[in-house]
């Protein structure tokens, strides 16, 4: 059997729609799963304290105060300095944990993870400056594998020079958790000719062509699920519009085949011995096929998964946050960057 | 009976993925439909002349040469001054028709819509100057109906007081056509609090508040298809981005139900039984159900069919651009933006 390398990981308790014993529970099935495994659970000393008692390899790590989804998520962060996010990001930052898994508020994760994980530092010519970080997630393709999507909101309003980053940074993800040795990278555009596009995507097409030896040119929204590309890049705003629209034609088709499909008795019949295959396709479309999407550029991992939870996916995500680490992720990012400096 | 107004309506023969005797025969089925239509059929003497003379109410008007879908728009536009698609815009201007319906390139028919049948003039700070027109199309949503999205790829850079018209536009056609009495209009963004945003959005933001009756705040990418809003509008670089992404999200979905339905005896029988109301979704995703795009802000109406054509997609296409004339939608448009001028 292959010898796990041990790991720490930060898991926040209070993250997601759902009660706190499903994230306790989830994190019960990863330790059993992953005998490497450490698991330091972030919230309510009346939740994790006999929740470490009772398992092996589970720490209790005690945060009283919850950021809540209608937070304003910058302000949460600064003034909820009790907070499991808050409590749980410090942990990696002080390397009591290599990693946090949250299903919180990705606002709020975006913002503590910045604020307390704290991005690497680039060079620029106006001397050092903080990299941008941004949220990446792999989407499951029509060529049967994962296109790794990046900026899906973690930066709306970005120069040419952080999306050149996005992109090295999300082919160092393709490369070290899809294995993919040299990742076609798009750059989200109106049209695939080298004359589409905006004025911002005008100005990122020559810098992606000098710094990635795997630019691939432009690509259009479609090639966010066609499987014609590794990586496809594009701003926070534009990320962001594109995997809801995605999301929400998803929702919709799946409406929409549920009724063609209750309209008869093959169809009730089909939907009943499908109809875990078609959820499973939506929950991929998600992104939550790796446990959730990761901000890259930070000191440490940080995986943000989806809000509506299951015992289920918080394993997966423990488990995710954990195989990055072994990974090397956060090195292998910042290898990827040139301009970075620390 | 209603007594419809008779109108004109220019097709172009070339427009398509298919043989042109495809378009023909759709609108030989829209001729034999609408007794009040009159059909220009434009393209070579050798196809149109034959079928002008065999039809009722259709007339030919030669068009030898055609813009390929490799051509580059902007330049085919400016050479091939005899291809169908010059020629039906052209027609349009000159009055012999009042709209046209063209399956062609979007990209050569927004270039030739532009330049012959011409955008109205709006007054700025800076003096009057052509309106920027958008491609505005229905989508079929959650809530059984319609949501007019725009601008679908007319205008990749704009100002925001260009999206304040687009908004305004969009609006015109929401009560003109799907006959919505105040529409909702929501700005694409990447969250629904006010605060969310890009600066371009940011910007359009107070705008739209001052100027729509009808603005509903920010929308999400997943508003395209909730029903939550009557009207979503974005520039044309976001909304060809979140149209394709929600187009490839669709086949991509299409692709892993009909594998999980295929898995099974009754899924298989299912799928033959609803086979059909499957691909109607899919195509009414794609902005098939109003026989296609229509390019607000013209002096004309200009209806874009999707390549991949069929018999009944231009009969639908011919009937929707007779619809808009008698509609009076090109004078709705130009009386909801106060800035026209001419």
């Amino acid at each position: 059997m292959e010898q796990l390398e041990p790991v720490r990981v930060a898991v926040d308790v209070l993250g997601g729609d759902e009660p706190a014993q499903v994230v306790l529970d989830g994190i019960a099935d990863a330790l059993a799963k992953d005998p490497a495994l450490t698991v330091l659970a972030v919230g309510p000393a009346a939740l994790v304290e006999p929740f470490a008692a009772a398992h092996e390899r589970a720490e209790a790590l005690v945060a009283e105060d919850a950021i809540e989804m209608g937070d304003d998520p910058i302000r949460a962060v600064m003034t909820k300095r009790k907070s499991s996010v808050v409590v749980g990001c410090r942990a990696v930052k002080r390397g009591q944990a290599a990693g946090l898994f949250s299903a919180g508020s990705t606002g709020a994760l975006v913002a503590a993870g910045t604020a307390y994980i704290t991005p690497f530092k680039v060079q620029t010519d106006e001397g050092t400056r903080p990299l941008r970080p941004c949220i990446t997630s792999p989407i499951p393709n029509r060529a049967g594998g994962f296109t790794v999507f990046c900026d899906m909101g973690g930066s709306p309003d970005v120069e040419p020079a952080d999306l050149v980053r996005f992109a090295q940074m999300g082919a160092a993800y393709a490369r070290t958790v899809l294995g993919v040795a040299s990742p076609r990278v798009g750059l989200l555009s109106n049209g695939t000719e080298e004359h589409k596009g905006s004025a911002f995507t005008k100005a990122c097409y020559p810098l992606l062509a000098e710094a990635l030896p795997g630019f691939a040119g432009n690509c259009e929204g479609g090639d966010i699920t066609s499987g014609a590309f590794d990586v496809v890049v594009c701003d926070g705003f534009t990320g962001n519009v594109a995997l809801k629209a995605t999301e929400g034609a998803a929702k919709f088709l799946m409406g929409e085949i549920k009724d063609a499909l209750m309209g008869s008795l093959a169809g009730k019949v089909a939907a009943l011995l499908v109809g875990r295959s078609l959820r499973s396709v939506r929950d991929r479309l998600s992104g939550d096929a790796h446990g959730g999407a990761m901000l890259l550029g930070l000191r440490g991992v940080l995986l943000i998964g989806h809000g509506a939870t299951s015992v289920e996916a918080v394993s997966n995500g423990t488990r995710a946050t954990a195989a990055a680490i072994r990974g090397g992720l956060v090195a292998k990012v910042a290898e990827a960057v040139p301009e970075i400096v620390s």
